[in-house]
């Protein structure tokens, strides 16, 4: 991953003289850690990666993971506690004046330690940086989005089969990711959302005890994450025929898809396309009810940070920038559709990675 | 959640006028947000919990969220983009002079924002307080935990018709955690650990395309997560009959697990526990290949802060402390061995939450 250590130390001003990615505990990750290592493995809870403008980097490891991560080319130091950690973390920060954090992805504890390990250095915040070269995608990167959306689509032609009356949210959940994973997946990319009738309007519902009813909208909101990064398609089904108001809605937002899918290419700016889909859909009948932006940076994460089709992402879409696309209305007490898919930004419009086919599916 | 938020106000000795608990992006989540809120749905990105004294909260959610938050008992504030967000953080911390602060599970740039939008006001950091009154369960929570543990206790006992040779890692990992979703968790707790053959000698391996063969050991250390809270075992397989050494390695970790069984109540110390277990490894053949600690808190994280069995943790157990329990013996190259299971800490010893039976099963 030397290209992308240079890059990041290519893209600062002010240039630190090493750049400390800190990870912590689970529920505090910093997904650059796995960025800069590319390793596919392991957790790393509380490792560091001490990265150098060589290109060189130096892999804090406890001896929990340290056969895991003799498995990339770094030159590892194994702690055994936080002593341990503390004095080979200033072997390899050896005479830095100034490094390099990722303000976003450290805790402020993380931080304070820092300061009082390193109390004449000046810590330099590179979130910024960081986040901008991870929403330029290189060939690898794409690759393994393509294989985490491949996946998602096959399991979105096996969905059909899997629903039927009665049946439980968390059960078609289940099912969803039993596929996922059978396919080779990692994991899921995400808590996958499967929500019945009315609690199809509420676009961050995840799964509950509700059953499928006869003329329920199902919405199934899910990816898969391969080597560490992730699809995120929805797709819309029905069980029954669809009424007007149900068909009206789902045409809708599919007309608005289709609208962002053409309006797309690079140089232009992510709040104009989420403002031409909400000017569309705020023309119908549906006007106030597409609630939250039209899409967002994918890859490392599921909302990879730095650019987003949403009202206030006054940056320009480039080439290999991976976004999603996923217009829709929720209408509370009824219900909602969304139609989410993949795209690769192109020069001249945009590459759907996403290729499963979109229609409004009766599944009784 | 009341009496939660009376309890860390109460343990506070420094009283700050109110608590702001910032929860962040999907990779930066602030499980005390869920904690204190309840909220058992909801991914809640970028929202804050302002807590004050007499109990009472302020919830400030997307748009996007609003319908989820509407289940609980808060104030609910409705935010549409940041200056609208701000505009409402201020006017619930009013005229607070000391704001408290998880320094834990904050970014450094949520810091810096808040310096800047309260610049007249000291921020305390709670991150012990928190730690401290979530290592004691209350009962609401140990028996989500313990349905969490029957989930997973469900689970084992279905492994062994579930392994053929020549199957890849993460098709057992799939099917794992197929069964965990099927008896209606949430999801699995963690990464589920399904490793085969040398693998299992890696602690923190999660799972590849390595197919079993026959000899092989077989790995599985997965949980259940159920309405958010965890439960985490493991147990040991093999394709066919133990060789001698196979058999000792599991007998050994075995008697280490009973031995802190027996050891663990009210009153020791985690590292104490620690010591016991390390020690009787040490004195037989295996000396130096136990790892890691015995054990960590256990609930809504997967490795809940502020008391462990660790050589480090000096903190004395208390009744009504959630612990895992997890011997291990790693030998590189050859194979590990690891049990693990879920214990609540009593005045005078343990009642097992995890109850699956822990021998070695051939499963050919």
């Amino acid at each position: 991953m030397e290209h992308r250590i240079k890059n990041i130390f290519n893209s600062i001003k002010t240039k630190p003289d090493i750049i400390i990615i800190k990870n912590s505990g689970e529920s505090i990750v910093d997904n650059n850690f796995f960025y800069f290592t590319g390793l596919e493995k392991g957790l790393f809870e509380g490792c560091s990666a001490i990265l150098f403008p060589d290109g060189k980097m130096d892999l804090l490891v406890s001896e929990l993971e340290s056969e895991t991560a003799s498995k990339i080319n770094a030159n590892i130091k194994i702690y055994k506690n936080k002593d341990d950690y503390n004095t080979l973390l200033k072997a390899s920060t050896n005479s830095a004046k100034k490094i390099g954090l990722n303000f976003n992805g450290i805790t402020y504890r993380n931080v304070l330690n820092f300061y009082e390990l390193f109390p004449n250095t000046d810590f330099i915040d590179i979130s910024n940086n960081i986040s901008k070269i991870r929403t330029i995608k290189d060939n690898y990167e794409i690759d393994l989005i393509k294989k985490a959306a491949s996946i998602s689509d096959h399991v979105k032609e096996k969905i059909p089969n899997l629903i039927h009356e009665g049946m439980h949210e968390y059960e078609l959940a289940a099912e969803i990711n039993y596929l996922i994973q059978k396919k080779g997946a990692d994991k899921e990319a995400f808590d996958t959302i499967s929500s019945f009738g009315k609690n199809t309007a509420e676009p961050h519902y995840s799964h509950g005890e509700t059953n499928l009813k006869y003329g329920d909208f199902i919405l199934c909101d899910f990816g898969a994450r391969y080597k560490r990064y992730n699809s995120d398609i929805t797709r819309i089904f029905i069980l029954g025929k669809p009424n007007e108001k149900q068909k009206a809605m789902h045409e809708k937002v599919l007309e608005a898809q289709k609208l962002a899918f053409d309006y797309i290419k690079q140089g232009v700016k992510g709040c104009d396309v989420h403002k031409e889909v909400e000017s569309f859909i705020n023309k119908s009948e549906f006007k106030g009810l597409f609630i939250h932006s039209t899409g967002h940076s994918l890859g490392l994460e599921v909302h990879d940070g730095g650019v987003s089709l949403g009202p206030e992402s006054n940056i320009m879409l480039e080439e290999n920038m991976v976004l999603t696309v996923e217009p829709g209305i929720y209408i509370p007490g009824f219900g909602g559709v969304r139609i989410e898919d993949n795209i690769l930004v192109k020069k001249d419009g945009v590459e759907l990675l996403s290729k499963s086919s979109r229609e409004l599916i009766d599944v009784s």
